[in-house]
C-alpha cells in the first residue's frame, strides 16, 4: 500500500471512530496489566530517577492514597527498590492529564469506541489548582480523591448507566461551535455535559449528593477533559499500526521527554527532550517556577481539537495567553501539516471547515512546522499544583527521527 | 444639555444597569394596567383590525386560555366589540417574542434592574414551531400552555426564589464567548442558565416535575430568551427620557409596523410598515408564508446583542443562513452607527472589543445604514407557527421620522 493510501486509511478508521463515555470502573477490574503496585504515567515510558517533582509528587500521593506507603519518604523507598511497576498509560489502553497517575484503586472512566471496539480509561478530572495531576498531595487534595473515588464515582457510575452512555463525540462537536478548544477550553462542553448528566442523576441519586456532584462538576469547569482524552484515544488507536502510513497516533509528554507514535511505526516511541511551555502564570508565580511540558493531554492536538480548533475558541487567549488573530494564525498553520480535515468537528469562524487532522511526520518535517500545543503548567515542585497556561510544541526531534524509522523501515522492505 | 453629553448619560445609564431574573408572577398582580380583558402585544400600537394573521391567531389561543371565548369566531367577535383592550406591552413594562400576547392569567418573568429600580415582565419561552407566539393555537399548543403556567411557573418561582436569582447579565456575558449572540442563538446561555437552575430546582421541585423541567428547558433551546430580553428592556429604559439624547431605547415589530423610542423623544413611537425577512425557511415553507417581521425581540439588538453580537456567533448563520464572514461584517457594520461600545457584553474574535451599543439616530440617517436584526419568520396564516428565521433591518423611515422630530424639538427649545 502507498502512503498516502495508507493515510486515507488511518484517517478513515479514525474519522468513522466514536467516544460512548459508559461506564466507571475500579481502574484494577478493567485497565489491562493493572496488578498491584502498578503505577501508571504519562508520557511515554519514563524511571523514577528521571521523573521531574510534579510526576514524583502525583506518585507520592497515589501511594498514599493506595495505603502502600505513608509518607513521601517511603514512597521514595519503594519506588527506588524496584516494588513499584512504572508504565506508560498508553500501553494499557489508558490515558491522564498532566501526570497521568492512575494506580489500581483509583476509579476510571470507560469510553467506548463501539464501531472499532475499542475501550479506554481514564481517571476523573479533580478541577484546577492544587491537585494530584499537578503533583500536589497534601490533606486537602487527599480528602478530595477520597471522595471523588467513594462518592462521586458510584454515583456517576449510576448515571451513565440509567442514560444509557454520554456521547462525547457529539458534545465536542457542539462545543466547537460554542468556543471550547477542548483542551484548555471546556466550558460550553462541560455544561452540555451536565445537562445530559443531571436529569439521570436526579433519577439515580440522594439529592445531597446529586448537589455536591453537580457543585462539583459545574465549578470544576473542565471535568469533561478525562474522558474527552480517553474518547480521542480511542479513536486515534483505530488508525493505528496501518503499514506504511505517516500519521501520529499519539503526542504525549511526561515533563522529562515529549514523545509521538505514527501508525505505520507501531508502538515505538520517538522521543525528544520535553520542552517548556510560554504562557500566562497564576499570581505569584512566573518561568522560573515552571516544569517542562507534561500530559497524555495533547491527544487533543492529535485529535484535531486544542490549538488545531483554536480558531474556533478565541476567548481561550484570556486564559493560555495571546490575541484572537493569533489563534486564528495557529488552527490555520496546522492545516499545513495535516493529511485531512475532521468531518464532524467543524470551526464555525472558517465557514464550517473541518479542523486540521492527521499530523502527518512528512509534512512537519518538510515545512519545519511543529504541533502547537495548548497546556496547563505545573510547578516544578511536587506538591504545588498549576501555576498557568500557554503553548507549547511538539520538538522537532520526535518527527525526525521517526521519519527517519520509517525510511530505514521502506528501505529495508525494498 | 448637548447632545454628546446627553447620549454619554444615557449610555452611562444603560451600561450601569442590572438584570436579575428574581421571580415568575401571573400577569395580573405585576404588570401595570394589567386588568381584565387586558391583551398587551409587541411592537407598537395597533388596532385589531390592522393586526396581521400571527398575532390574531395568538390572541385567538389567550382567549380561549383566559376563558373568555372558545371559538376563533367568539374571539372575533369580542375583538371587534371593544371587550378586549389591547395596548403595546411596552407601554407596561413588558416585552414579547414575536406577537408578545400577554394575557392577566398568564404567569410572567419578573426581571430586576436594581441600579435604576426597573422591573420588567416576560412571558415564558415556549419552544420552536408551532406556539402561541407565532400564532399556534390548537389543542397541542394550549395543553402546553396550561402545564407551563400551571406546573413549570410554580417550579420556577420557587427555583428562583431558592437561588436568590439569577444574574442574567453574567449570563449574557458569558454566552458571547460561547458562541451565542442571544436573539437566535441561545444555546450556551440557556445551558449556562440551566446550570445555574438545577442545584436549586431540585431542593425545592418532586423529583419527577423536576426531571420533566429540565428536559423542557434543555430542548427549548431558547427558553432563556424571554428573559433576557426583558432584562435588556430594563437596562434600556434606564437609559430611556433623558432630554436631547438621540440615542434608540426599543425597536419593536407589531407585524404591520416596526417602531422605534429614542431616548430624548419620550415614549412617541416613530413608525413605518414592517419590512419582510430575508432568511433560510424550515421544510415545506417558502417567502409566500411568510409574515413581515414581528415582535419585540429586536430589544436585543438595541441592546447590543442579536446581529449587533453576530461576529462573536458565526455558527447562528447554521439557522438564520449568510456565512461567518457576513456575520462579522454585519457586526463591524453596527459599529457606523452606534455611540459607543458595552463593557460587559465582549467579542472574542474582535479581540473582546465591546459589542456596539446606543444606535444613535443622526448616524443612521446620516450613514444610511439601518439596525440589523436577526429573527424568527411566523407564517402569514393564524394557527401554524413559526416556518424559518433570518434577517431584516428596522426601516429608515422610522429614523429619519425621529429624526425630524427631534430637530423640531430642538428648534422650539432654541
Amino acid at each position: 500500500m502507498k502512503i498516502e493510501e495508507a493515510n486515507k486509511l488511518c484517517l478513515e478508521k479514525i474519522q468513522s471512530s466514536t467516544a460512548f463515555w459508559t461506564d466507571i470502573r475500579p481502574a484494577r477490574e478493567v485497565v489491562p496489566g493493572m496488578d498491584d503496585y502498578t503505577v501508571l504515567h504519562a508520557g511515554p515510558p519514563v524511571p523514577w530517577d528521571k521523573m521531574c517533582g510534579p510526576m514524583r509528587g502525583s506518585i507520592t500521593g497515589a501511594c498514599i492514597f493506595e495505603g502502600w506507603a505513608s509518607t513521601p519518604e517511603e514512597v521514595g523507598k519503594i519506588a527506588t527498590s524496584g516494588k513499584l511497576n512504572f508504565d506508560s498509560s498508553h500501553h494499557h489502553h489508558a490515558i491522564g492529564p498532566m501526570s497521568g497517575i492512575i494506580t489500581p484503586s483509583m476509579e476510571v472512566s470507560v469510553v467506548k469506541n463501539d464501531v472499532h471496539n475499542q475501550e479506554t480509561y481514564a481517571t476523573l478530572y479533580m478541577g484546577i489548582g492544587k491537585v494530584l495531576r499537578h503533583g500536589a498531595y497534601d490533606d486537602e487534595v487527599m480528602e478530595k480523591l477520597r471522595w471523588m473515588n467513594y462518592e462521586l464515582a458510584p454515583l456517576l457510575k449510576n448515571t451513565l448507566a440509567e442514560a444509557g452512555g454520554i456521547d462525547l463525540k457529539n458534545i465536542v462537536a457542539q462545543a466547537l461551535q460554542m468556543g471550547d478548544e477542548l483542551h484548555n477550553r471546556n466550558r460550553a462542553s462541560n455544561a452540555l455535559l451536565l445537562n445530559n448528566l443531571v436529569q439521570h442523576m436526579i433519577k439515580v441519586g440522594p439529592r445531597e449528593l446529586v448537589i455536591r456532584a453537580i457543585d462539583f462538576i459545574d465549578k470544576a469547569g473542565h471535568f469533561i477533559l478525562n474522558a474527552v482524552m480517553a474518547g480521542s484515544k480511542g479513536m486515534l488507536d483505530a488508525g493505528a499500526h496501518i503499514t506504511n502510513s505517516t500519521i501520529v497516533t499519539a503526542i504525549a509528554r511526561n515533563g522529562y521527554e515529549t514523545g509521538i507514535r505514527v501508525s505505520g511505526l507501531g508502538d515505538r516511541w520517538f522521543t525528544a527532550p520535553a520542552p517548556m511551555i510560554d504562557g500566562v502564570y497564576f499570581p505569584g508565580f512566573g518561568p522560573e517556577d515552571a516544569n517542562p511540558d507534561m500530559g497524555d493531554s495533547a491527544i487533543t492536538e492529535t485529535i484535531g481539537l486544542g490549538s488545531f480548533a483554536m480558531a474556533g475558541a478565541p476567548a481561550v487567549v484570556e486564559y493560555i495567553g495571546g490575541t484572537a488573530q493569533f489563534a486564528l494564525e495557529t488552527s490555520l498553520k496546522m492545516y499545513e501539516i495535516t493529511a485531512g480535515e475532521h468531518q464532524t468537528y467543524k470551526l464555525p469562524p472558517l465557514n464550517f471547515r473541518g479542523t486540521p487532522l492527521g499530523i502527518d511526520i512528512r509534512k512537519v518535517v518538510e515545512t519545519g512546522i511543529t504541533p502547537v500545543i495548548n497546556t496547563g503548567i505545573a510547578c516544578r515542585r511536587p506538591g504545588v499544583g498549576q501555576i498557568g497556561a500557554g503553548l507549547t510544541a511538539a520538538p522537532m526531534e520526535c518527527f525526525s527521527k521517526a521519519l527517519e524509522a520509517f525510511a530505514h523501515l521502506r528501505a529495508k522492505k525494498m
